[in-house]
C-alpha cells in the first residue's frame, strides 16, 4: 500500500472488526465473552462495543510488545503527529507524565519543573524520588491566571543545575493559554538536556492554520498529549511522543509496561487509531467546522451578550503567546455571579462546563461541537442575564488580581519529593495560617484562582507565603486539596 | 430504600443514563462530544457506549475523592463481594497490586512475597525499592505448574525475618489452582502483618457452593481482584478490597490517586457497577448455568475425546487445595502436538483459547459461556483428534516434569528490587548460559512450565539455577521476558 492509502487505514480497528466478524468463540478472557455476560438492561449501551472488548491473543497483538497491528497503529500514529515513535496509552496523560520522568530521574536527580503542572507530574516525582527545582509561571493580569515559564528563567536554572537531568514544562494551560517552546527547546538542547512537555491539551495543535504550532514541531524530546480530552479519542486515550536521541526508548518502554494495565482496554486503543485515521484523512475540514462554530459563538456573544467577557489574547499580552481557539474562558462582567454560581446555572440549563474558579467559566468546545450547541449556550445565557442590568460593570475582576510577588515567583531551590508515608502522618498538626511560620507543610496548596501551587508537601511556608494565601482566601481563591478548604488552617509537619 | 431493593440498583449506571436521557449538552472533555465526532465508519460500535463517556461534572462525583454515585457504588460494592471498603479500579488489576505494595512498603522495607506472582507484583516491588523474601510455590507433580506457597514456609520467614511489613500471595493461580488462605491468614496476622492477596483469577469465588471461598472470607486484608476477568465487567474493570485496621486506607487512596488516570473512564466503572448489581441480583444462578456449561464439557470430553487429558484435583493432591471449575486444562494424551500448537488448531477452528504452554492449553469459562460454546470447542477438537490414532500416550508428559530441587525451592535471603536505569544497561552482556555462573542476572528468566521466575533481574546466578534451565530449555519450556527465548545465551551485568 502507499503511504496515502495505509493513512486510510486503522489497522488495529480494522483488524478487530475482522476478527469479530470471523465469529470466533471466546476461550479466554474477559469474562463477559464478547457482551454476552452483560446485564440485559444494559445491553443496549454496552454491548456494540464489547463486541470488541478483546485481550491479546495471537492475531490482536501487545501493547507492551507490540509487533503487529499495534505497532503499526501507532508507527501511523508517529506519522501523522510529527513524532518518530509513538505510544498508545489507555491510562490517560496520567501515565505518559509518570512514565517520562521515571525515565530521565532516578532518585535524588534533580529536574526543572514548571510550578502550575498537573498532579500526575507531582507524582511522578515523588515516585522518582527527583529533586525539583521549580519554575514560576508567568502570570496573566488581564485574568488573573498563571501561564507559562520566562526563557530567562529557563537559562537561569539550567545555569545554576547543570547536573538537572532535563526541563519539564505544560503547554498550553488548561484555560489554552501557551508560550512558545521553539527557542527553550534550542536552550534546553544547547544545555544536553531533554525538553518534556505535557500537551495534554494540546493533541490537536498543527492541524490547521488557526491553531498553534504543537510541541514537537517546537523541538520538544518527549510530548504527552490526552488524545481524548481535545480529539476525540474514548476518555483515558492518550499518546507519548518521542523525537531524537536525547531519552532511552528502552527505559521509557519498560516504565510504561510497569504502569499500565497488562491487559489493556482494546477499545481505547482501537479509539486512539481511529482518531488518527480521522486526523489525517478528514482533521484540518474537521478542525475547520469546529472552528466555524467558535466564530459564531463569538459573535454572538458579542452581538448578544454585553454582560459576558470573554478571555482574549491582544497584541499587548506579553504573558503569553497562543491562545487555544476551542477553550473559551467566560466571565459574568456584570458583577452579579461568581464562577462557580455561573457554571451552575448553566449545568440547570442543560449546558455543562469544563471548570470555574471564583470569576470564571471555562467552557471546552471541540470539533465536534455544533451550532446547535452554541445556540443553547447563548439562550441560556440570554435567559441568565436578561434579567440582570449591566451596572456593576467586573466587579468580580479585582478578585484575582493578587499580583503580589511572593517568593514564588522565584526559582525555588531543589525540593525533595518523596511519597507520603504512613509515619510521616503521626507528626502532622493543624495550625492556624498565620502561626505557620518556617514549619514545613504536610499538604499542597493550590488557589484557584491562579492555580499555581504555592506550597508543595514538604515545602517551607514563609512570610511571603502567608501573606499571600492569607489575601487569597480573603479574595475568594478556592484550595484544591487541602483539608480546612477555606486555609484559616493548614496541616505542618511537628517535628 | 432497603437493603435490598438498593442492591437491585445500579447507582452509578442509572446516573449516568439520566443524565443522558436529561439530554445535556456538553462544553467539558472529551473531545468527542457524547460520541458526535466517532468516526462514521465505527458509529455502530462506539456511538452507543460513547453517550455515556462522561468525566467528572459535578453531578457525576469523582473516582478520586467519591462523595456521591462513585461512592454509593462502591459501598455497594463492598457489602457484595464482602470488604469493609471497596475501591474501583479502571487500570486494571495491574494498579491495584503496585498501589498495595506501595501502600505497605516504603524504600528498603522487606516483603514477603511468593515467588511465582504476576510481573505487576515485581514491578510494584521495584516502584517501592522494596527488599523481597521470595517464599518458594509448591509444585504440582501431574501437571509440573507451579502452585502456592506452603503453610510452614510463611511461618518460617515471618520468624526470619520479624520486621518484614506483610506477605503477599497470588491465588489461585492462572490455572485456577489455589490453596487455604485461612491459616495463613492466622499465622500472618498473629504476627502482626497483613496479608496481601493478588485474587486477579477470583472475583467470582464465594458466589456459588461449588466455587472455593474468597480470600476476603479467609481473613485477607487486602484483596485485588479482576473483575473482567472471571466476571463479567469491561477490560481494565477491577477492584481493591480492604477490611481491617492492618492497612492505612488514606495512604492506599493516595497512592491508587497517584497511579490511575485523572480522567478515569466511566463506562468501565460503570461497568463495574453493573456487574456488582448483577452478583447481588442473579449471581448464583448465572453462575449455576455456567457450571451447567462446563460439566457439559467434561461430559462430552470424557465420552468423545479419549485423546485430551484434563487438569483435575484428586483426593491425593497436596500441592494445591481448590480448583476453579470455570478453569479448563488440557492436553493432548496422544502426543501429536505441543500445546502451542494445539492452540494454533483451535484458533484456527474459531475457539480462541487463553493461554497455552509447552504441553497445555488454558481454557476460559465464565458464567457467559453457553453449551454452543462447548459445542463449538468439541467439535473443533473432534475434527483435530478423530484421524489420531492414541498410541503414543502421553509423550509429552514428561516434557514439563522438572521435578528436580533446585536452589529457588528455598525461601530467599532479601533481594532488593529497582527499577533498571539507563546506566544500568552499559554494563550488561550477554553470554553463555553455562559461563553465567556467579554473575547477576539483568533481565528476569521465566520458564513455562511452570511459570516460576526463576531469576529476578539483579539476582546472583547460581549452579543449581544453571542446571535447572539447562534442563528446562532441553525440556521445550519457552522463555517469557529474556532477550534470547532459547536461553543459549543470558543477560548479565558485568561489574
Amino acid at each position: 500500500l502507499s503511504r496515502s492509502n495505509k493513512k486510510a487505514n486503522a489497522p488495529l480497528y480494522d483488524r478487530m472488526l475482522l476478527h469479530h466478524t470471523q465469529g470466533h468463540t471466546s476461550f479466554h478472557v474477559p469474562g463477559h465473552k464478547n457482551g454476552a455476560g452483560i446485564d440485559p438492561k444494559a445491553h443496549e449501551t454496552f454491548a456494540p462495543l464489547l463486541r470488541l472488548d478483546y485481550t491479546e491473543i495471537p492475531s490482536l497483538d501487545d501493547l507492551h510488545r507490540p509487533e503487529g497491528i499495534i505497532r503499526e497503529a501507532q508507527q501511523l500514529a508517529a506519522a501523522c503527529f510529527g513524532a518518530e515513535q509513538t505510544f498508545f496509552h489507555v491510562n490517560g496523560s496520567t501515565v505518559g507524565n509518570l512514565a517520562m520522568i521515571l525515565t530521565v530521574c532516578a532518585n535524588n536527580d534533580i529536574l526543572i519543573v514548571q510550578r502550575n503542572v498537573h498532579k500526575s507530574i507531582i507524582h511522578g516525582l515523588m515516585l522518582a524520588g527527583a529533586r525539583v527545582v521549580f519554575l514560576p509561571p508567568r502570570w496573566d493580569e488581564a485574568s488573573g491566571l498563571a501561564t507559562g515559564v520566562n526563557l530567562k528563567d529557563v537559562i537561569r536554572a539550567m545555569n545554576d543545575y547543570p547536573a538537572a537531568k532535563g526541563v519539564l514544562l505544560s503547554n498550553p494551560n488548561y484555560h489554552g493559554m501557551g508560550i512558545d517552546l521553539a527557542d527553550i527547546a534550542r536552550v534546553v538542547h544547547a544545555n544536553g538536556m531533554p525538553l518534556l512537555i505535557d500537551e495534554a491539551h494540546g493533541a490537536h495543535y498543527g492541524f490547521h492554520p488557526r491553531l498553534p504550532i504543537s510541541a514537537l514541531s517546537s523541538g520538544a524530546d518527549i510530548v504527552v498529549q490526552s488524545t481524548h480530552k481535545m480529539l476525540t479519542a474514548m476518555t483515558m486515550g492518550a499518546m507519548l511522543h518521542v523525537q531524537g536521541n536525547r531519552v532511552d526508548r528502552g527505559i521509557l518502554q519498560q516504565r510504561l509496561g510497569m504502569l499500565q494495565s497488562s491487559s489493556p482496554s482494546y477499545p481505547i486503543m482501537a479509539s486512539l487509531d481511529l482518531c488518527r485515521r480521522w486526523m489525517d484523512t478528514e482533521g484540518e475540514c474537521s478542525l475547520d467546522n469546529g472552528i466555524g462554530v467558535i466564530d459564531y459563538l463569538h459573535q454572538q456573544i458579542s452581538l448578544r451578550l454585553p454582560h459576558i467577557g470573554v478571555l482574549k489574547r491582544t497584541e499587548d499580552t506579553r504573558s503569553y503567546e497562543t491562545l487555544d481557539p476551542f477553550k473559551i474562558t467566560i466571565h459574568d462582567r456584570s458583577g452579579t455571579y461568581t464562577g462557580y454560581q455561573l457554571r451552575d446555572k448553566l449545568g440547570q440549563a442543560g449546558c455543562d462546563a469544563e471548570m470555574a474558579d471564583v470569576k470564571h467559566v471555562l467552557l471546552h468546545l471541540s470539533l465536534a461541537s455544533t451550532h446547535e450547541d452554541v445556540d443553547r449556550l447563548i439562550n441560556a445565557l440570554l435567559d441568565i442575564f436578561t434579567p440582570i442590568r449591566l451596572e456593576k460593570q467586573d466587579i468580580l475582576g479585582e478578585i484575582s488580581n493578587n499580583n503580589s510577588i511572593p517568593s514564588f515567583s522565584q526559582i525555588s531551590t531543589p525540593i525533595t519529593m518523596q511519597l507520603p508515608q504512613q509515619r510521616d502522618f503521626v507528626n502532622v498538626k493543624a495550625i492556624p495560617l498565620q502561626q505557620a511560620l518556617g514549619f514545613r507543610a504536610a499538604e499542597m496548596v493550590i488557589p484557584y484562582p491562579p492555580g499555581i501551587p504555592i506550597l508543595y508537601y514538604g515545602e517551607q511556608i514563609t512570610e511571603e507565603t502567608i501573606t499571600y494565601l492569607q489575601l487569597a482566601a480573603k479574595k475568594g481563591a478556592s484550595f484544591q486539596g487541602t483539608k480546612d478548604t477555606t486555609l484559616t488552617d493548614i496541616l505542618v509537619f511537628i517535628e
